[in-house]
């Protein structure tokens, strides 16, 4: 809590009181809009300064060459990277001639505000230009949750003196020149210039249109726009068009309070098959059908759909304003980044930025996917669907890889793999296995019929043959699984990998159970008793090691003999360790990234006992050092089981505090907005580790889901929804006691602290809660324990000073 | 066997007779001129066609950037490589306005030889040009090894009718078109074209000289040429200069058995730090001295400095003729790539091409330089000398890496690591130990006073710091080395490589002696008692993993119990794998690329029982797939210790064929000569193989050298030379007895099959040989065995058709 908070604390909104320009690339995250089609970052209006520019089109990516110094057979040679599509956000302002840049004149006051309610993203402007004149900007802008080609902005301009000429550009733009990438952080993208070619242009009235094509990769994605004015007698209106810009141009001149009131739709469409004028005339009929809705019908539509969302998925928490606002912000992010993907990926950090290049990883199935599952079902499905539609780009993987089955890329947009290291990228097989999970967990969750039969079927097989042609059995029996790289990323090139065989047994059993089940599947993948038996073989057989002297279970084979990395000589500015030694010391050392073995313990959590995993916590805690984002929640929700209370709840408000807080920190390490994953850390560690919640059954048809509630005592009450099996089960935990009630359908099975319960519907049930287990003493390496929570002040920080810093 | 024999099988000679345009780049290698400073390639002189013309600088390179997809810390940003520069060697011919080129007109007999006696390349033609004119072209070539800038040529043109118009160009030329490289292979190296940027060029007579720098590595060079000339009355003559060009041109008409007859002598220098002028002067005086010899003084300089080479060097195999030739060819190559190069790397492939971008390995220390320990000790202490004076730079990148002493890097021109890919490279500590052992070797057989006091004390001090903080103890106490490559490239980030172990163990060992007998080396780097009693307590704890269900050493922890590769499912032209499978497979398979753990057991024979090199040579037999030239060798040495003596032999004719035969294996990977290496691989596997020789001591002071002689029934007599501490060791082996015999100087203590022998000079020791051991049943992989000897025939083949094909 060393820097002053930029966002205030507010249990529905997220808000900025001030600008400034160091943190200006986090703030347009923060702030960006999505669907999961369209992604718009919170840029200002009129488009400058910036951060960084940007528009996203999912599944909208440029080629270019991955390079190497010494190449190997099956490295991957083209890498993928998302474009920053035709911006269709900008909305220009000549005051007196002068161009409204908040770099100059006097910014008075200058607010934006997040509406997780609403979904709309607003901004309130009080400037005089350099010459003395004063107004006032209002704008509102959303990407439609409703009308998936569309985003739009409400734009006012206000005089607050006499006789201010006002010209207003509304402007569809191509090719934005884009900031130089950090040099030297591998987990900053790789940035395509120009990448956008010219196929036309057009502009009438009010309207215009812009059509490209991406040269490589050869996708054709069209942007139009049209407009609603409102303005004082005597508005002139304009338009122009050239290859990379479309314009529409407002002018008057504005009385002492009086307005210029403007309404942008804004349609997109992208295809890899289609022609332009098939494209054109796609956005031209979505255009027409948003004109239909028009700015207050849309806005209208975005909060029914929020409405039903947060009926489904919100979660209340007493005591902690910050860990409630960030799980709201957390679950409205992966909302719209999930929300109208439909047949396409999930990237890491959804539809916000560049990083990452835009790229999917394991991130999506096993972290963002399980909150999905819970609170918008099809959104996760639809994820899935597009795994399972990259499935023959994943076999074609396995084949060059001479193994059977699927491989999964470790990283891409389109399906390929696009992971230049493959130590950390083919090695890091487990992805098939979190694959395979996250279909497990969907289908118990929503019993989905057509998604077993259509898309789990193939999936689980698939990666099931990976599996079972990646392991061999050892001289001693033992199913065994060599030289891969497992969710540590400070670890590489193991020999079993506890959380790989892990998650590798329980894909092998999914896939004979579903084998079993589904007879048209055995026909059409041709699967024999023989294989079904070798796939329950190798699950029973599986190899998990055990270091019987510690008493713990070694992330892989020896690691618990390898030497201890040099914590005490560790300062606290050379973390993250990646970016100040060598891998090759990493590797070899005691000294792990992001919970791997506590991730295990999580998603297979039944796999170990209770004093196991006491003992495991204990010794990984020690030398983990959550140089990823995506370890806090892991460790937050092992803390909650093992009775470490308080502990969780400092990895809790560590998540919660990840975008909205200690900014400066994101800025040092190029990052814009925490991976969507971390976003969904916040809900993860309250809903399964205060709420003690776990989803695994033994097959799809017995109890969905148990729990394990249990509060910090710095915390007063936690309440949630889960969407299971089309009900709605609404979860209030206390100190004290537990309530459990689904609101109507079929009965519903749950286990709580450990003893089965069956709801009906509209009967609550209520449980007393046991007492914690006796936590052993947890210590994290010197510098990397979280923040304690009791010295934290949690009070809503409003404006302290001017309006820019 | 399946190829012609392009090479006739000579004892002194290597000799083509005619001229295979598909193989041309590998006859330009074989034919190879180098004295370690200057290296030009058997190029025709009249420069086309060719396969890749070069000429070469030791330690003349150029940088490039290391491309990386993904970024890491530590990951060398610069690569380094070899240059191709100015060619001195050219010289045009002009037949009545027609050029002298072999692809047109009628080749009636082409001609190269080798002669490994004089040093010199022959060549002989007689061409019928295109317009009908016959003539006779004789060449020869040298690279002088005693005046070490100078290269010449003696050039001769003969006219076989009357009335033939010739005019010669004698040529420099820099910047010559390259070709392309091989796509995809990683041991092809970088080409950098147009390297070489213009500083001066002038011409005046028959002289002509080019001056120019390297832009990157900031490097100048200067090449100039002189003439004699013989010819027929009214000859021509002619100079011109450009700023890649310098030419001297001559012309006449000869008559019939006329001769136009040039000498040529050409001078090089270079620089990091003179000026133009002061290397203009440098290859100016270099001219001058080299004219005072004449083209017959130079040639007999060469024949003496390489009579008293063979003095002391040269190696007799009665009963296989190619063995024979191919010992003799590969000491001559690693004659010419070391003898001159005084303050230079050793590069892989010497100075005959581009392959692996003129870098230098651990191939040098382990491989080549106990041949040239042996026979031209000068030169060993020069590479040493060389590795010493990267010490700088190998300190600096331990530091950088985290680790005390010094990190010598993999692969490298000019010291800096220039490995792209770390696990096979910065991984592969072992190469630190494998200089101390060259360091260790040379002075046990050298006692080389100076250079124990100036060069060894530091190399052997700052590696053993280097393995004091790589290694740590583990729980049980024992010293672990983990996350490390050890030789065999097909498993890596192995814990526990019984050779790196091993071999640092002894690298510890030798640190601290050299410290106790060094008081102001103790002195100078600040030794402490402790720090050698935490070497010795390092070595004696050091850890070498056994499998005992096994009964064999796994070459790294875990090893034994990894899945075997399919050998059965792979085909032969699958091999090598590394080119059809990814590392990911090769990696965590019991798969074996070259010798490793039987690498150990020849450089640390004493570690192992007999008991246990029989079990473990047998092990590593069936999976190891040969697929780098450095293995065979060592199997062949340790084929013959355990008794398998017919194995041997048919690895060392494997080893002895790699250039001299089976050309169209090498066209396909892209390679041209051998590595050196593979070159020394012969007299490695005659010398330690059915010599049996070992030549650890427990110190310096001890017992130099021991022998465990004993002869395949496919052989009927080894001799060879041995030059230790000045004197000249004579050792001839028959089936029944070993005559040991040293010529002058002191008494040498030598062991015969495990019993110690005292020499004294002019009195030679005969000894029985004993019975060898029962070999046990040993098999290759699939496809992977070597040829079996005694179907062979070794017999000379001549030419048996028209002058090329």
């Amino acid at each position: 809590m060393i820097d002053h908070p930029y966002f205030t604390v507010e249990p529905w909104r997220v808000r900025a009181t001030h600008l400034d320009l160091d943190v200006l690339a986090q703030t347009e995250s923060v702030f960006a809009l999505s669907n999961g089609h369209i992604g718009w970052r919170g840029n200002l209006d009129e488009g400058e300064p910036n951060g960084i520019p940007g528009a996203y089109l999912n599944g909208v990516w440029e080629q270019f060459p991955l390079a190497t110094s010494e190449a190997g057979y099956g490295y991957p040679e083209i890498g993928q990277t998302v474009v920053n599509v035709t911006n269709g956000k900008l909305i220009r302002l000549l005051v007196d001639d002068e161009p409204f840049d908040v770099r100059y004149g006097q910014l008075h006051t200058h607010e934006q505000i997040l509406d997780l309610r609403s979904g709309l993203l607003h901004r309130r402007v009080d400037w005089t230009s350099p010459s003395g004149k004063r107004i006032r900007v209002e704008s509102v802008r959303l990407v439609s949750l409703v009308q998936r080609a569309i985003a739009a902005v409400q734009y006012r301009v206000q005089a607050l003196g006499n006789d201010v000429r006002v010209v207003v550009q509304s402007e569809l733009v191509a090719n934005e020149a884009l900031p130089t990438s950090v040099a030297g952080d591998p987990r900053v993208g790789h940035s395509v210039t120009q990448a956008l070619q010219t196929d036309g242009h057009s502009c009438a009235g009010m309207r215009g249109q812009l059509v490209h094509h991406t040269a490589g990769s050869g996708l054709r994605l069209a942007c139009a726009m049209d407009h609603r004015v409102d303005g004082p007698e005597g508005l002139r209106q304009d338009c122009d068009s050239h290859a990379d810009l479309a314009r529409v141009t407002f002018s008057t001149t504005l009385a002492e309070s009086q307005s210029l009131r403007i309404e942008k739709l804004v349609a997109y469409g992208w295809s890899g098959d289609r022609s332009m004028t098939g494209l054109r005339a796609q956005v031209a009929a979505a255009l027409t059908a948003a004109r239909g809705s028009g700015w207050r019908g849309l806005a209208d539509q975005q909060r029914q759909f929020l409405e039903d969302f947060w009926h489904r998925a919100d979660v209340e928490v007493d005591g902690d304003a910050e860990v409630q606002q960030a799980v709201r912000f957390g679950l409205f992010h992966v909302l719209q980044a999930a929300a109208r993907g439909e047949g396409r990926a999930i990237p890491a950090k959804g539809l916000t930025g560049p990083g990452y290049d835009g790229h999917t990883f394991w991130d999506t199935e096993t972290f963002v996917l399980p909150v999905l599952t819970y609170t918008h079902p099809q959104a996760a499905a639809h994820a899935l669907t597009w795994r399972h539609s990259t499935l023959p780009l994943a076999r074609e993987r396995a084949g060059q890889l001479g193994l059977s089955g699927a491989a999964f890329p470790w990283r891409t947009i389109a399906g390929q793999e696009c992971s230049g290291y493959w130590p950390a990228g083919t090695a890091a097989f487990h992805v098939n296995a979190d694959i395979a999970d996250a279909v497990m967990r969907y289908l118990r969750i929503t019993a989905d019929e057509d998604f077993d039969r259509r898309i789990a079927g193939e999936l689980l097989v698939h990666t099931a043959r990976l599996w079972r042609s990646l392991g061999h059995r050892d001289s001693r029996g033992r199913f065994c699984i060599d030289g891969v790289t497992g969710p540590d990323e400070y670890s590489a090139l193991c020999d079993n990998n506890v959380y790989t065989n892990l998650m590798a047994q329980q894909n092998l059993i999914a896939a004979a159970e579903i084998a079993v089940r589904q007879p048209d599947l055995r026909d059409e993948l041709v699967i024999e008793d023989e294989e079904i038996a070798s796939w329950r073989d190798a699950a029973a057989a599986t190899y998990v090691p055990f270091d019987p002297a510690l008493g713990v279970h070694p992330q892989a084979d020896n690691f618990t003999h390898h030497e201890h990395w040099d914590f005490a000589g560790t300062k606290a500015d050379q973390y993250p360790l990646l970016l100040h030694f060598p891998y090759f010391d990493i590797y070899r050392r005691q000294v792990v990234k992001q919970a791997d073995l506590v991730l295990a313990m999580q998603l297979r959590s039944e796999a170990f006992t209770p004093a196991q995993k006491q003992a495991n916590f204990r010794y990984y805690e020690a030398i983990t050092v959550r140089d990823s984002s995506l370890s806090a929640a892991t460790q937050a929700v092992l803390a909650a089981e093992i009775g470490a209370l308080q502990l969780a709840h400092d990895y809790l408000a560590e998540v919660a505090r990840i975008d909205l807080d200690d900014l400066q920190h994101n800025t040092r390490e190029g990052l814009h907005l925490a991976a969507l994953a971390a976003l969904a850390g916040t809900w993860t560690a309250l809903v399964a580790g205060f709420g003690g919640m776990r989803d695994r059954g033994d097959s799809p048809q017995t109890a969905a889901v148990s729990f394990a509630p249990r509060l910090p005592e710095s915390l007063d009450r936690l309440a949630f929804s889960l969407y299971i099996r089309g009900q709605r089960l609404r979860v209030q935990i206390t100190h004290a006691d537990c309530r459990y009630a689904i609101s109507a359908g079929a009965d519903l099975d749950i286990e709580h602290h450990g003893g089965p319960i069956r709801l009906r519907a509209g009967q609550g049930v209520t449980m007393s809660i046991p007492a914690a287990p006796q936590s052993p003493q947890i210590r994290q390496p010197p510098h990397r324990a979280p923040a304690p929570q009791e010295h934290r002040d949690t009070e809503a920080v409003g404006e302290t000073g001017s309006a820019i810093r």
